[in-house]
């Protein structure tokens, strides 16, 4: 569908309204809860919160552990919470049921992943010792590979592929796995799933998905891909709530015989038969480890089941005709700004958020937030403007485009307010 | 205070009623919202619900996350909760302010603490390759070290020490960590912090203690026992929330030179500055890893506030009061009841819960709970009962044991329903 012929984005402010008029998905947006005045252009960060949050919250911590107390691990089915939101992940992600826990945090699941993927090769061809990612990669992507090479010692390495390096420069009879943003974060770029999986495995490696930016906004098919491994998160796209946990999916294919090594009680086969040492369950629960936090949990489901009445056909092109209409309103009123869009403008390869260099990007980033614009920064220079097809529409976009603007045009960023560097620690 | 000559428990229920009348920690009772008709004796294994949870829950949902969005990472200060809460919680376990943060899952948190005890020991005295731990310790500990010595191999190994056996039998000079449990989770067992923190370093070793059944339940003094790192959890003694994150302690002395695999980017000196390679940020800061739940981690500190206001020298004297009053009145009542106490009679190495084996134990205990009498039952056949002061009285004790003899004594628990294991997977 990507590469059909598309129809020209809204032309005019009026244009925008009617498309929203005329959006199927439109209805969604009542199950968010935004505040006034606000376009919210940061979901891909911190989704918004689901109209039924609240009332789950209620449940879990009144009824659930105030009234049940420790009889909820079973009567309220907390112990199941992992699987039972995994199952419902899955079909977001092209996974069947029981190949999806959520746990964790996504730098914690792909250590996992990793050191499953490494005792993999390890088994089977012990030379290959080296874990290839992006430099343009999440930071956490690199610092997770650089911890386990660290501790493995003996002679484990990170090779990182550099900006416009093909991958297949960083490949070799060396390596063993390979981990990918399949949404870089701060790019947008997307990588063809299918593809690269295959590349990769024709060099003899295993792949890892990082699916933080994907899942939820772009359709992915992990099966269809023949992918290994794939981690992501519930609080971007997927609406989970700040920090709500990520998940961690193992194609079938492994799932009995991979191992790694943060092998808590909760990924045993007998967990309450308190044996004096760790025998893995069979299947996606040996990537579980501790006692998960049940009250962030639980609330992952509001965004889920939002995500799951909606088509993701239709989700992923409302996105793209958001983040067409996006680019092509910048580059009408460009002008001469040093404005430089860093996604790509090829819809196949554009997951579904929109950035732009400029070299005063941080202070004009802040002076958007000010008038209830939220995008985000990231370093180097980047304007980063999510996509959230499920509670944006065309005229949030023409506002925001509009706001950028007035606040370029006028140099409205260049005040001590917006340049003072608050979240750089 | 232990050694001193004790009071004699109450001899009747009303003498039970007019101590918990003049009991100065009664009053915190009122801070926690427990159901009707339940004595509840498994704190110690979900702690019961403060009042002010569910207000906490609503702010953080609907105004931090609702409203504040993305923004309240800053400005609601979701960045600086592990630390924040860490400091809190640093009061009552004898630590420092900038010495806790509380992240994660206890399992995490003891991986972390013994890759990086066993990364100083590489440095120092790379002969010593060997973990030690209790094989009655809960096994999470186990398997923890388990996956950490197998990932490492090089003859990385883990040695259990058996019940009844000295620690000293186990250490030698290939010891690099040892780690215990300061109170057992199945006995009620409570080692020497001081006294044993000092054999394992006079044997060159390091030591993490995990204070699961400790943190909130007992006087804990980490920096005057010489210990080097700690682990704990939230939602036991200190009421954080079912799966709330736990903490994590390091000693001063380490606490800018260790290092840890799990090297996420909340663990970074510059965490938003994107770098390509990590850098450790200094002090306990570097043992955070990824994004953190807030919601879960937010119901911590209402927890925390409880224990905080309360004496712990007050809270220590009542919990042998109630452990003393239960084993009086179980002593009293046993008969020829094959009712085993696991737990020490010795107040000096008693922790806060009383634990009796029977072979029966797990359907009594199920008939226990049919009646709102809730302990919990732990392989082998150990009935477990939590104490918990801050909302546990005299009365209370008095009428658990009352109904656990009822039982006992017209065999009530000899049903199919009671025989049933449902939580052993």
């Amino acid at each position: 569908m990507d590469t059909a012929p598309q129809p020209a984005p809204p032309a005019t402010r009026e244009a925008c309204v009617a498309a929203d008029a005329a959006d199927p998905l439109r209805r969604f947006r009542d199950d968010f809860l935004l505040p006034d005045g606000v376009i919210y252009l940061d979901g891909n960060s911190l989704g918004a919160r689901p109209r039924t949050s609240p009332g789950v919250a209620a449940r879990v911590i009144e009824q659930e552990w105030g009234t049940g107390l420790i009889r909820s691990w079973n009567t309220a089915g907390w112990f199941e919470l992992p699987g039972r939101l995994g199952d419902k992940l899955a079909t977001l992600i092209g996974a069947g049921p029981g190949e999806v826990v959520v746990t964790d945090t996504t730098s914690l699941n792909l250590f996992k992943s990793l050191a499953a993927a490494l005792r993999i090769q390890q088994a089977q061809d012990p030379a290959r010792k080296v874990i290839v990612t992006e430099r343009d990669n999440f930071p956490t992507d690199i610092y997770m590979a650089e911890g386990i090479a660290d501790f493995l010692g003996r002679g484990y390495t990170v090779r990182l592929i550099d900006e416009g390096q093909p991958l297949e420069a960083a490949l070799g009879g060396d390596v063993a796995v390979v981990a990918l943003s399949h949404v870089n974060y701060r790019t947008g770029a997307m990588w063809d799933m299918a593809s690269t999986t295959s590349l990769v495995h024709d060099a003899g490696a295993l792949v890892v998905w990082d699916l933080a930016h994907a899942a939820g906004a772009v359709p992915v098919d992990l099966r269809a891909a023949g992918a290994d491994f794939a981690v992501g998160c519930t609080y971007k796209y997927l609406n989970g709530g700040p920090g709500s946990p990520a998940f961690i999916w193992v194609n079938a294919r492994h799932q009995d015989r991979f191992w790694q090594p943060l092998s808590g009680w909760w990924g045993h086969a007998r967990p309450f038969a308190m044996e004096d040492s760790y025998e893995p369950v069979a299947g996606i629960g040996r990537f579980l480890c501790g006692t998960q936090p049940v009250v962030s949990m639980a609330l992952v489901e509001c965004g889920l089941d939002v995500s799951l009445a909606a088509d993701m056909g239709a989700v992923r092109e409302k996105s793209l005709a958001l983040t067409d209409l996006f680019i092509s309103l910048v580059q009408a009123r460009r002008g001469s700004h040093p404005l430089e869009l860093v996604t790509p403008l090829d819809r196949a390869r554009r997951g579904s958020h929109v950035s732009y260099a400029h070299p005063d990007g941080y202070a004009i980033m802040q002076a958007l937030i000010s008038r209830g614009v939220i995008g985000d920064y990231r370093e180097p220079q980047v304007l980063r403007f999510g996509v959230t097809p499920l509670y944006l529409g065309y005229a949030d976009v023409w506002d925001a485009v509009d706001a950028l603007f007035d606040i370029l045009d006028n140099r409205l960023w260049d005040a001590p307010q917006f340049r003072e560097r608050l979240q750089v620690t």
